[in-house]
């Protein structure tokens, strides 16, 4: 028997309307490498959204090699990039960043987020050639933790890179579930106008494989296409990436899937508060981080699939349930079902 | 109006069964990179095809990340790959190999193809540690001209990469055609057993985006998959690359998309010959290099799309036909009518 | 006025009988890029003072080319190395290992040290190809903080890396300093026996430029010297490389001059205590970390030039102190009458 | 018995002016890493040579390095260089230029210069993102045959680099014979407003281990010493390269020395054209390459060391001969009376 799914947000196989896109002319000669019809659609679409006509958009199939592609295009060979010591390029992208020459400069954080005041104490230890150059601040949104940074927040971020020369690139795997959680204070225009470059997230958002590198400074823009070849990401039937965004951002199923997502996220959210547990950062998006008791989670490690996160005390622990806009509502019914019946069994103890 | 196209081989958008496939079970639940039951099935068909239990199939997007990786894995910092000088890797592939970290000592060639003779003049040139030390063979079948290695041809350069501690490795973005044609003596079980490693090249064969990489020796298999991670390759949602070849092996697909590639370029290219045209190589697959008169190419450019090739003569220039499983026959029949409209033409003045 | 000298120990030009060495034969022809025969006697000499016949020695000009090189010998690409966080390849080299490809994993210490505890926590938490894969552990004798391994701890460590197929590689650069303080209970031999690879410090014990590479395991010795070459470390000339070690090895003037650095920093750090200051780290070579209130601090760099280390508390500040060989005594002295007239006069008040 | 030395220029230790002042002021305090006033001297010297006040000029080890860092400082990660077929970076620095992540797109020369021409058809070739960007063009005065670019040639060669958005970048490791020769038309001064970027090569003319790299462009010159320190040449007693090319470029040395070994090529060239042997080219300056009949070079190879170079016919081969203003005169006649011996001995059979 298959488990119920909190392991993560990319374990279906795409959302139908974009399946159903693909199949729609398969036979049908296009441009080829990304020059293709649809991907320009897609394109405008993105540039639409951003209200930035000059903002350069390029697809690919995932978010690591959409890091370094544009990391890539960001850094001189002895620059460096701060970044949140939980952040995905530090973290999980098997040494991918520095594999291309780059030194990543962490900082520790609570809540995965970065601050003017974090940043400063990186570049202000940077005074010499015998350290690495601090040039690109990397954040994610959400970040690794869920958590938001709100348009105060950003705007700060976006004012002291400016100040320092620093390029403030965005990680937007999961910025389909950022831009439509219920704390979000920020829209995707206003996002776009402060960071210089990020990527949008399709893959843990209906897509199959597709992520949108949007570059919003015109010098980052050239010769970028080189890069995305050199490091074998240029696609040769490219409308395969065109295709999926064009899709995600026709009659907005791209914030569709982002809401659903959340909406999964705030009923599990709400019933565990509900049953008494308490969170290791507050929920805000489709990945929440629970505490609970040891007992407890070798009941729940039965029936569903998710990660253990981290040890709190000796007797408690937090893990990480993810959902998706393809998250089974008995799933979370279960899930609470379980929290509460445990709830009741120790209540009676 | 478009134009017939004859520049390539991946203009489509994949074979219709291989997109009903993908769209087979979306919501599904499966496993995530790579680990799912649509790639075990397909890496099962390919390990049947070679008759190597033990070999280890990888499935990546297109066949630059699929050098990448291979020769990534295959080579220490210093070490070297030899490849004729017309090698994608070499011309085509923006300086990938390089940018990993490695030479590629190329040696010229009149029809894309490595000889023991060639392979061991470079091996003798290169004599201490003020060079590097070549240690991969590359090659690829069917080559950048369209030629073929025979059974003896490569047999002859599997025997001497083993004598003189060389890899052999296949880039086989057009093995379909490759194996298919009726210039080919060697099945892929039998190319299995005499090469160390290869991709098996799906996108220019009926599928989106995706590549097999085979490791046939245990020695190139350890920690693989940390590469593909590393090089941003490794897909969230695999099985979407799972599917793709589970459906090219079974029943054959992939071997008849193949043969249909090069039924294509054999009504081509025997058209040609009728017309009276010589060709740069002798056509073998899907990829041809007719000569022809320059105020001929003119005419032919306002119809068709493809690739000058080379100046042969300053009267004579040849170009590059390439035809797929999806060439339509009336783009065949347009063409060899227009050479042959040229040719009375050009009989009457 | 030139201000007395606690910066570093390499301000100098070179211990005497080493230059007079170089000046010895200089129009005698030798053989080239280290196969000359004063290279030779220094390989010799170092392969008996560590009684390890299969050593192999390589000479190269400073402490960061030999960790690139010595690292990249060591190490596939997606492996990864632990460091502490004070290390030498984490903060002062530029990012030169990031800029080879390879992550370090850093680890906080107090006193430069790791611990088989420490490294255990870095590899649990790196478990799959989403991470990379630590692979070597790099420490340094003496520490970043002067501190020394005693023979028990490196030999737990040694054990440690054995067991979990680590490569154990020390940075050097201070041995000298190390294997002749009086703290230390371990020789150059036992050292090089618990040990996969380590460099010896000459350029900040008496050399102008150069670094012994000692390989202790024939595994890691195959083709090194293309690694040198390749890195634009294989001096031409490399006899003046060869010179510079064949006479710290004869007649101890290594460990004379280590000795030497040791017995000013005891005076400093011995007058230092006396006058009732204490120590960020206890002082055990010949880099040591006293801390002390602000105001002296402003005096001492009038005529003192020293790091600031580290703001200890609101009105208290570590800095460090580094002796050599060639530090004159009159600065010692200086230095602590200087700090006595200041604690008098405190005192007063 | 030693033979003879015509193998290269640098098994000498290096000229006695220059050991001598390497230990006038050994024990004397000076600032680190080149910022000391030995190297500050030197660097005026050479500003003043070429009359460029806001030249650029870093001192390193040896020629490796030299382009390693040049080169990294010129080029984007997808750009490459564009070489002679001949060049020291292509075929004998152990892949360096590779290891750095970039392609050296070559073409071939009889004489081991470009020109105009084949620049421009490297670049015809390269047109798009599938390729390399070329964006360095790299020659060698003298060249790897020891022939020289006249002020015109090299004025053409600035002019379509100019025009072509081309940096133009010279190895100069045989600059001083270069310059010193009777066929140079071209002034030290002339060479530096043609050229972007150049090396001075000391350790071929006089110096231990010492080459200047000049950086003519303000913009090559930004964050140079990040890359010095990065790749590991940024030495701690950085005096060390500064006095060598501060006695080098006192008193004329540089070309005294220069002059001497070009003096000693003449020599050995008019012997052997007198004894009525060819060249494989002109002989122009210290390095020369005469064409023997194979049977004596059976004798020669008893008293001289030298490289073989090329099979020029069945019965006839090119060697490289190799001066230096350390040549002894003995050497030379010697040479010239075996040479004259074996043509008695043929002229009587």
């Amino acid at each position: 028997m298959q488990k119920f799914n909190f392991l993560n947000d990319y374990h279906d196989g795409g959302h139908p309307r974009i399946l159903s896109a693909l199949q729609a002319h398969p036979a049908q000669s296009s441009a080829t490498y990304g020059e293709d019809i649809y991907t320009k659609k897609a394109i405008d679409s993105i540039r639409n959204e951003i209200k930035n006509p000059i903002a350069d958009v390029h697809f690919v199939t995932g978010g690591t090699i959409a890091n370094i592609i544009a990391l890539t295009s960001m850094l001189k060979p002895y620059e460096s990039i701060i970044a949140p010591e939980s952040s995905h390029i530090h973290v999980h992208e098997a040494g991918a960043i520095e594999a291309i020459g780059h030194k990543i400069n962490t900082t520790s954080t609570k809540d995965g987020k970065l601050t003017p005041a974090k940043i400063k104490s990186v570049l202000d230890f940077h005074q010499d050639e015998h350290m690495v150059r601090p040039r690109v601040v990397f954040i994610s949104q959400s970040t690794e933790l869920g958590t938001l940074y709100s348009y105060n927040e950003l705007k700060d971020l976006s004012d002291f890179c400016k100040n320092n020369n620093l390029w403030l690139y965005v990680d937007g795997a999961r910025l389909g579930s950022a831009l439509t959680s219920h704390h979000n204070d920020i829209t995707l225009q206003e996002f776009a106008s402060l960071v210089d470059a990020f990527y949008i997230g399709g893959t843990k958002n209906g897509a199959i494989a597709a992520e949108a590198i949007v570059l919003c400074q015109s010098k980052l823009q050239k010769h970028f296409r080189y890069i995305i070849k050199q490091k074998g990401a240029l696609l040769a039937k490219g409308r395969f990436l065109g295709i999926q965004f064009q899709k995600l951002f026709e009659d907005q199923l791209f914030y569709d899937l982002g809401r659903e997502a959340n909406k999964k996220s705030v009923r599990l959210s709400t019933g565990i508060k509900e049953a008494g547990y308490d969170f290791f950062v507050p929920p805000m998006t489709n990945q929440i981080f629970p505490i609970f008791p040891n007992p407890l989670l070798e009941i729940l490690k039965k029936e569903f699939d998710f990660y253990i996160w981290q040890k709190i005390t000796e007797t408690h622990t937090s893990i990480r349930l993810v959902t998706s806009w393809n998250t089974p509502d008995t799933a979370i019914e279960k899930f609470l079902t379980t929290i509460h019946s445990f709830q009741r069994f120790s209540d009676q103890q």
